[in-house]
C-alpha cells in the first residue's frame, strides 16, 4: 500500500500543491483545468475591494444583496451566512426549544449531519422520513425541514414538497427548506419553483454549490422568520462577513441556469464517448465519476500484474490526471479522509475552456498512462508524492 | 424630537448613505476620513484574489495563515474563525456539557454577551468575578475564561492574568482568554505578553479591532485544544471562510504597534487642545469621545435656546462632521439602536491623513455650526435627513 494512513494523504496533497504552485507561477501558456466542482469562485472588481476597506462597504453590500437574492431565491427578505449549515444552526436556534419536535421530509437518507447536530444541540426531539405515507407530524412539532436535493444530488419531486408544506402550514408549523445544491439543481435542471414560491418560509441555499459564489449560505423567506434568524446568528457569530457578501452579490449576478443545463448535455456527450472504451463510469447530475472499485476492476480487466489497492490507483491517476493533463480531481488535492471517487464536474467554470473531446482525450490518454505505471510500484509512488 | 424611532434612523442613515456615495463617485480631489475605528479593512492583491477563485486558493491561505498567526497570537496552531463570538461558541461547545460550570475573570463588568449565551445553550453554570480575592474555581469547572480588554477597553493588569491561570492549572483546568481588542492592546500598549506566552491553552483576538484586517476571530492555542476546537466549528459552521482569511493574513502582516502607540500620543495631543475650548471630551484608549449626555450640556452653556434633545444633537453634529467636513463618525452611518456617543478614534487608517490640529479644527468648526443651527429644528432636521 502507497498511502497509508493521513500523514501519507498529506504528502500527496502537498506533492499535488507543488505541482499547481509551479503551475500559477510559470509563464507557461498552457492552463490548469479544475473539474472538482468544488472550486466556488470569487468575483470581485477592484473599485468593490476598496469599498471592502470603508464603514459603508458592508452596508452598501447588503442592501444590494436583497436584489440579486431574491432573484435567485425568492421570499421577502435575504440574508447571507457563514455557512448553510450556520442557517440550519441559526434556524433551529431561533424556533426551536429544548423538548419541541423537529420532523425532516427527504427523498432519501442520510440526512445532512448539521440538520441533526443543531437539534440535539438545542434538545429537540428529531423524525425523518422519506415517505409520504409514512409522514407523521407530531403535536409538538415546531418546525418541518425539507431537503430539496441531498448530498448525493438526490431531488424531491415538486409535488411531495408542496404536500408536505401545506401539511406543516394546516398546523400552523413553519417550514424550512434545505436547498443547499437544490435551489439551482431543482430549478435550472428539473423545472420546479424556488422553495419559497412553493410556500416555504425559510429557505438556505450554499452559493459555492453549482455556481461561482464563495463557500457561504444565502437565506430567503418571510420577513418575520428572517429576522428571527438574523436575529440569533449576530449574536452567535454566524452571518457572513462583507468579503464573502460581496461575492455573493456578483456570483448570483453571473449565475446562468443555461450553463447547468449545457453541463448536463455536455455530461451526456461524454458519457457517450466514455462507455465506448470504459465500463467504469457512472453519470452525476452535472458530470461523471468513477468509484474506487470500479476504477480497480476496470484496471484489473485490462492489466493483470497491478498490484495497487483501490484507493492508491485513485491517488496514482488523480496525480497523472493533473501532472500530465493539468486536470485537477479532488483525490490528488484532497484532505486526509476525503472520498477518492474520481469526478469530472461539467459544470465547473473550467469545464467550459475545454472541448468534450479534449475532456475524452485527457481521461484516456492518462488511463492508458495509469495501465502503464501501475504495475511498477516504486514508480507510482514517486508520482503519487511527486517526488 | 427629530428622530424618534428605528424608521427614522434608518432615514438618518440613508441620508448619510446618500452623501457618501457621491463623495465616492464624484471626482472631486478632498477625502473622506472615517474616524469611526470600525472599518476593519480588507488588503488583497489582484493575483490573490484570482487564487482565491481556484481549488487550492483556500488551503493555501489556511496555511500561510498559521506563520503570521503564530507571531501575533504566539501559541503552537491557529485557527480562523468567523467571528470572535464564533470562536467563545465554539469552544464553550468543545469544552463544556451540561451541567459544567465555566468560570470567568474580567477586569471589570459586563462580560460580553456572547459568553453568557453560549454557556446557556449547552446549560453550563456560569460565574462572573472582577476581584481576584473572591475568585473561587468550583470543583466541576471545565473552562476557565479571561477577559484580557472589556468593550469599553479596560484592560486587565498581567499579574493577575497570570495568578488567574496559574489557579486553573493547578486543577488542570484548561484557561481560555477572550482578548478581542486586547490581543493588541494589552501588548501594544500596556506592554503584556500575549495569552499563549502567559499561559493561556486557548486565545482568540478581534481582526478588525486596532488593526486593518476584516470582521473575524483569530485563534491560537495549544496544538490538542485548537483540533478540538476547529472540529467543532466545522460541524456548525463557525470557521472563517478563504476571503476573509486572506484578508486576515494581509491585515497580520501590515500591523505594526508602533501606529497604536503614536495613537496614544496623538489622542493626548488631541485632548490637550480640546480641553482648552471644551468640557465635553473624554478620553478613550485611541481616541477621544462626547457622550450625548455631555454634549447636551457643553450645548446648553454655549446656547441656551436649543430644544432638541440629546440623540438629535448627536446624531445632527455627526451629520455636519460628515457633510461639511468629511468626517465620519458612528451615529451618521449606524443601524438603528446603535450607541450615539461621538467618537473620534486616532487609530482608524484615516487618522493618519490629518493633523492633530486639522483635526481640532473640523472639530471646532462643526461645532461652532451646531451651536449656529441647533436652535433651528426645521433646519437641523434637514441636515439629519439630508434633505
Amino acid at each position: 500500500m502507497i498511502v497509508e494512513n493521513s500523514l501519507d494523504e498529506l504528502k500527496k496533497r502537498e506533492g499535488a500543491y507543488r505541482i499547481i504552485k509551479n503551475f500559477i507561477e510559470s509563464d507557461v501558456e498552457s492552463e490548469l483545468y479544475d473539474l472538482t466542482g468544488l472550486s466556488g469562485g470569487f468575483i470581485a472588481s477592484e473599485e468593490e475591494i476598496d469599498l471592502l476597506q470603508t464603514y459603508i462597504g458592508p452596508a452598501v453590500f447588503e442592501d444590494k444583496l436583497q436584489e440579486v437574492g431574491v432573484n435567485h431565491m425568492g421570499g421577502e427578505k435575504i440574508f447571507a451566512l457563514n455557512r448553510t449549515s450556520s442557517g440550519i444552526l441559526a434556524s433551529i436556534l431561533a424556533l426551536v426549544s429544548k423538548g419541541d419536535s423537529v420532523v425532516h421530509f427527504l427523498k432519501a437518507h442520510p440526512a445532512h449531519p448539521s440538520i441533526i447536530r443543531a437539534c440535539n444541540l438545542v434538545g429537540a426531539v428529531y423524525d425523518e422520513y422519506i415517505d409520504l405515507d409514512q409522514f407523521k407530524i407530531k403535536d409538538n412539532t415546531k418546525l418541518v425541514i425539507i431537503t430539496g436535493s441531498t448530498m448525493d444530488h438526490q431531488v424531491l419531486d415538486e409535488e411531495s414538497f408542496k404536500k408536505v408544506i401545506e401539511r406543516a402550514h394546516n398546523k400552523n408549523i413553519p417550514v424550512f427548506v434545505d436547498d443547499a445544491s437544490g435551489a439551482r439543481l431543482r430549478t435550472a435542471i428539473f423545472n420546479q419553483k424556488p422553495a419559497c414560491d412553493l410556500g416555504a418560509d425559510l429557505s438556505v441555499t450554499s452559493t459555492d454549490k453549482l455556481m461561482k459564489g464563495p463557500r457561504g449560505g444565502l437565506m430567503a423567506g418571510k420577513e418575520e422568520y428572517v429576522n428571527m434568524v438574523k436575529a440569533k446568528s449576530n449574536e452567535f457569530g454566524l452571518e457572513a462577513q462583507a468579503p464573502v457578501i460581496l461575492a455573493m452579490i456578483n456570483a448570483l449576478k453571473d449565475y446562468n441556469p443555461q450553463n447547468l443545463r449545457d453541463s448536463i448535455s455536455k455530461k451526456d456527450e461524454l458519457f457517450m464517448l466514455l462507455i465506448k472504451s470504459f465500463n467504469m463510469f457512472e453519470k452525476t447530475p452535472t458530470g461523471v465519476m468513477v468509484s474506487k472499485e470500479s476504477l480497480k476492476k476496470e484496471v484489473n480487466s485490462k492489466r493483470d500484474k497491478c498490484n495497487l489497492s483501490e484507493t492508491d490507483l485513485c491517488f496514482l491517476w488523480s496525480m497523472i490526471l493533473l501532472k500530465n493533463e493539468n486536470i485537477i480531481t479532488i483525490p490528488a488535492v484532497s484532505m486526509p479522509g476525503a472520498s477518492t471517487t474520481i469526478r469530472f464536474d461539467l459544470s465547473s467554470n473550467d469545464a467550459n475552456k475545454l472541448e468534450i473531446k479534449e475532456i475524452y482525450e485527457k481521461i484516456s490518454r492518462s488511463f492508458e498512462y495509469l495501465l502503464e505505471v501501475c504495475v511498477d510500484e516504486d514508480k507510482s509512488r514517486k508520482i503519487i508524492y511527486n517526488l
